[in-house]
């Protein structure tokens, strides 16, 4: 069978603007409408399979966007329809405002160093909106209020892949107290969002952007982080970090940039990010008094927020539970303070000698966000960064206040989630969980790793990769990536892709281990598909298609391999499944195994039963 | 400072007898004398730390044997010395006698063709022994007797690196019932030898291996997997592979050959091999039928142990467990049986419509394996193979076969283990380690992964390594690795790297959850390395220091950034462990930070205490 497979490659555009497209092998790009909402089409992913396979495509989850839709037009100097736009306009409870003019410091220049710069993205046919005065436009507020809103439907027929009935079989599972329903309804939605379990960050700056949900009774989440190196080579080359980043999985996609054109580079990126765009201010606020901690001042802070509200941002990291008398617990740790925004945070607070105005000026923090619907992700800048500074005094105080602050959001109808370790051996992992749960009243928990141990440097994606499974079947919302180059360097394209891969794994061992009600389904369809020598459908299902396929052909590159009932691993005389089928076929021609199967559980289940 | 460094390379020799000698980065060859035994040198590693850190070497687990060691002669054409030849012909219950002659089907081959044949291991000097008519020449019959071997106070030494006392802080964990000794003792290892609890694979004619041992209340043990190729090169190229997985970290080796050459081969490895080897004897006693599962017999598969048990291989899997009623529940599988082993025998058991010869021959095996104390490792040939067969009847059936094979094999004072899936989801992996222990009385558990996830081929290496960190926290006493080939095809050089590494990972954070009294010091002198970017050191004591210091040099090549405050992650400005620093320096230089936090405590750990 010829491959006929469209090949992912850059969307055509001139130089400089193009970003890989074209579907993954085998896929097609499926929308679904919702009920409540008839306008509400939900973007999904078909596997289609072997015809041999007498087998319905596999639905999966999809968070690429139109990236991989060949029936879109991309084009990245105009950025992606704003899908949202009219449900935000149609809600009556914003208005559109000049904004804040962009200053020179934006970027990192001084206003007569124009240095090499990214062109701006022209962002003249989308205003800039903000919640009119006294309104709540956040789908917290509405969630309170009973409304379920456009994107609340899309989440349910995202998380249910359409389904609007249980699954066949109900699955197993332990879930440590969550709540996975057999259907996600809308009303489900709006519900968990109301209690304060779910977020669903959506800037009313980013109408681009596909709903999306994070909580722990629904799928668990990963995000991915990129940011910007100190020259930017090309607007694409931003752009295109998302995009791969996306293309592989990733939910949500923070922006860590800290150079250079860093509002340029936001724009570009959030005018094509079909995902949420979360950011940590506080590292743009430091470049805009030149790196000096202690010279940062609420005011500073206060105008990178609005600056970065009106773009899109959808959650703001802020490390406002890092308090200053909270500082000295640090002392005695092996590894300090390893959260960059902590260490700012830490530095200002004794330079000072005060209170850290992140935690002083919170309130003012939550008015802000309420504004644009920015949800906050409370930053743990105490997360520890070795095994032995594992759940100590200063992580867990700071998880103390942590609490305190989600219910100040709360009280300002703002969503919230909390961020979390770090580096946890095993037996550690669970504590976290449950005091993030019972000090944060359930706001949904973002953690970093894990990390079982500290010394893989070169593998941390895997250390990593075991606690994220683990955090995240004990209850974990969202899992933030760690790449290969953890604690080394700065990631390149394929270590991406590695930590983007791993954490799709980390994610859904989570999510088949709290008994999710459908997560079984991709590994059933694989199953078969290996039993019956499916070769091609095996790399269609996998995670990573191209380096299945890849690996495979390394031994075995000919046409005629992808039907053989063997693979070069054990070569065919020795191939288990082969001869488990032969079995079964023998078995079938004479009396039948699942005859001999029934005859065995009548007989009392006795292990030998002479015949 | 310039990087003198041994570099790893092929040890001296003529073409197509090298392999991989040297020491790896910064370390040293360290042996340490026992005490009831004087003669007994156990082999460790030291690593060197910069002069600059003030800290003494660290000394860890070492399974590389002499290959690592500047001062040993290599040269496979010799083979390794026989460590442990006296300490066994001391013991008065052994006796060299000819041997089985070499049959031209122990290679694969009709006696009218010679093919390309390997040269055979000339094993002039080294007698084939077994035990003297009535003797049990096994460390679980010696232990029984009470007495404690030189194997015995090997490993006593080689588990506590030397220590004597108890590590300076107690190590938390949670155990699930293992026992960790403050310190192994000979006796120690002696008593859970005699209870069935650990294992020391050391058949009489393997004495080139370094005693090591296998059970949950000892550091977590991994094993790789090796086997030829269907035509081989060279004998450098076969014994590559074993001196290849033990440089990274393998502690026993499995020869999962079923080419030709098999019995040469194997002959190469065992003589060459400081591990344990371990073999599954029905490949090769298949390859002697012509692959025709249906023409084993006893007498065929008898032969193929003792040519097995004469070379010296240390345990053998046989999969004895999986009887006749069993196959039957497989029959609604999604992936019927998937282990070689298992499959086979479930043809013949259907083929002839009778009880398995494993199985009611299982005592003539175990006799067998006592005359050269080889450890038996229980098969378990209906593991699942996908999600969806974890732990069903199938399984479950067959382990408790597996239990009641266990102790006809201690009644015959061998030494046994018991292997574990395979495809399991992280809900009901738990489940496999408590039945296991349950059923076949604390007997060691060695488990391939598990798999969390059907979903991921091509990172299954990541797949069951997440499996592998939680069951061996649960208490498996060694991890099986499984490479990123898994299911695609034959792993080469660097997948093997690949996979041992992701295993050491498993078993050191399962040692760490575990609570194993000094697992964490590795952790910790590679988190102060970090802290105080000693970079140079972060690479020595990272699992794989060469990866660490490629990746960490992609983005930083100069020898001076090997002692900068910073990487290019985060850039100088934004490293938290700088600022972390700074903040230190400047808390050292007023009032304190270790004072602040002590007064602090002395307020009632009252958050925020105003000064």
């Amino acid at each position: 069978m010829p491959d006929t497979r469209p090949q992912p490659g850059p969307a055509a555009g001139p130089d400089g603007f193009s970003v890989s497209t074209g579907p993954l092998p085998s896929s097609r790009k499926v929308h679904l409408p919702g009920t409540l909402h008839p306008d509400v089409r939900v973007a999904m992913r078909e596997i289609d399979l072997e015809p041999s396979s007498g087998e319905p495509p596999v639905r999966v989850y999809d968070s690429s966007g139109p990236y991989t839709d060949p029936a879109a037009a991309i084009d990245i100097r105009r950025g992606l329809p704003p899908l949202r736009a009219a449900w935000i306009a149609a809600r009556g409870d914003v208005e559109a405002y000049p904004g804040r003019a962009v200053k020179p410091e934006d970027n990192g220049r001084r206003s007569t160093d124009r240095g090499a710069d990214l062109p701006p993205f022209d962002r003249a046919d989308r205003p800039v909106l903000r919640g009119k005065a006294g309104a709540a436009p956040t789908q917290l507020a509405y969630a309170r209020a009973g409304i379920v809103t456009p994107e609340m439907e899309y989440v349910a027929v995202r998380e249910t892949l359409g389904r609007r009935q249980a699954a066949a079989r109900a699955a197993d599972g332990e879930s440590f107290g969550a709540a996975l329903p057999p259907v996600v309804t809308p009303e489900f939605v709006r519900d968990e969002i109301a209690r304060g379990r779910a977020i669903l960050p959506a800037n009313i700056n980013h109408p681009e952007s596909e709903p999306m949900i994070i909580g722990r009774n629904f799928l668990v989440k990963i995000n991915a982080n990129i940011g910007n190196s100190a020259v930017a080579s090309s607007v694409a080359e931003e752009v295109e970090k998302m995009v791969w980043s996306i293309r592989w999985g990733a939910d949500t996609v923070m922006d860590l940039s800290t150079g250079r054109n860093i509002h340029d580079t936001r724009e570009w990126i959030i005018r094509n990010a079909p995902v949420p765009i979360g950011t940590v201010p506080l590292y743009q606020a430091l470049e805009k008094v030149n790196g000096v901690a202690e010279d940062l001042t609420w005011e500073v802070f206060r105008d990178t927020l609005i600056e970065q509200a009106e773009q899109g941002v959808d959650y703001f990291t802020i490390h406002a539970g890092l308090r200053l008398a909270h500082i000295p617990l640090t002392a005695r740790r092996v590894t300090g303070i390893v959260s960059r925004g902590g260490s700012i945070m830490a530095k200002w607070c004794l330079a000072h000698h005060r209170e850290s105005f992140l935690y002083e000026r919170f309130a003012d923090i939550c008015a802000l966000c309420r504004t644009y619907d920015i949800a906050l992700s409370l930053g743990d800048g105490l997360r520890p960064g070795s095994i032995a500074d594992a759940n100590d005094a200063a992580q867990f105080a700071e998880l103390e206040t942590l609490g305190e602050l989600t219910k100040v959001a709360w009280d300002h109808d703002v969503q919230v989630m909390i961020e979390g370790p770090g580096h946890v051996p095993m037996h550690k992992i669970k504590e976290n969980m449950d005091k993030q749960l019972a000090l944060c009243g359930e706001a949904p928990f973002y953690t970093l790793g894990p990390l079982v141990t500290d010394i893989a440097p070169g593998y941390d994606h895997i250390t990593s990769g075991i606690g994220a499974a683990m955090i995240g079947w004990f209850g974990t919302a969202m899992l933030c990536y760690v790449t290969p180059k953890e604690h080394l360097g700065l990631p390149d394209r394929d270590d991406v892709k590695v930590g983007v891969v791993t954490y799709k794994i980390a994610a859904h061992a989570a999510d088949l281990a709290k008994g999710h009600p459908a997560a079984q389904e991709r590994d059933d369809a694989l199953s078969r598909a290996r039993f019956e020598f499916r070769w091609r459908d095996q790399f269609r299902l996998a995670l990573d298609p191209e380096t299945a396929e890849r690996f495979h052909d390394q031994t075995l590159p000919a046409e005629g391999a992808k039907s053989a009932h063997f693979c070069s691993m054990c070569g065919p005389k020795f191939c288990s499944m082969k001869i488990s089928q032969d079995i079964r076929d023998a078995a079938a021609a004479s009396d039948g195994m699942a005859d001999m199967a029934e005859r065995f559980r009548a007989g009392g289940g006795e292990i030998y039963v002479r015949e």
